[in-house]
């Protein structure tokens, strides 16, 4: 995960000071795209339990006041954190979103299931999550 | 971060099948000793945003109803995930958490100042977190 952007000061910098951020700084962040279009926010993060190591962003997208989202789990090494933004930003348009791996709000992924992660590797053209430990 | 039971089911469990877990379930999760004794529970956890590694856990410790609690940042590999405590356990008895890093929940540490993060690595006696990029 780079910085695209080293300036500028907003929430989010108060507690990613340095190399480190709070995860929860990091959940509520706007996620925009390249042309700089607000596609969501992060709504929480998978994180491996052994290793430590984040390997999914999971982006809520659309609706609006919670209806109607969907959550759309992200490759972390997608996002880049824009300072001048004050969000992540990632390659991504929102078509490409629409038909990316998404469960409702209230259902949950099998995450145990690695067909289940390398779709989502796959969809977005990323090598597989290979911190597993 | 290794798992020292394999049986039981919680609410963690529920969000932390296979190898992942999601942040928002870490968060709140109670932090035990060998001996079984409440600890307090995780607050958050700090980040590498570069590489997504968690390096440390942020444990709210003492205190009532938030009331004289304190924050101590732990270094993310101390903890052990026990799904038959459905919580984490630490080789640590409360004196010498008393005596550790910490600081009020309305404080920031610098998380920029390397010299703070080793300052909480030696006090645990851990290796300094290496995974800065």
């Amino acid at each position: 995960m780079a910085m695209t952007s080293t300036t500028g000061t907003t929430d989010v910098a108060t507690d990613e000071t340095g190399s480190l951020i709070s995860a929860s700084k990091v959940e509520g962040t706007t996620v925009y795209n390249r042309q700089g279009e607000n596609l969501g926010h992060v709504y929480d993060l998978m994180i491996d339990k052994r290793s430590g190591q984040v390997a999914y962003a999971v982006m809520s997208f659309g609706g609006f006041l919670g209806i109607g989202e969907s959550h759309h789990p992200l490759p972390w090494k997608m996002l880049d954190y824009d300072t001048r933004m004050g969000g992540y930003v990632v390659d991504l348009d929102k078509d490409r979103l629409e038909g990316a791996p998404a469960y409702a709000p209230d259902a949950r992924p099998d995450w145990r299931d690695r067909d289940y992660t390398k779709r989502i590797d796959t969809y977005y053209g990323v090598a597989p999550y290979s911190g597993w430990v």
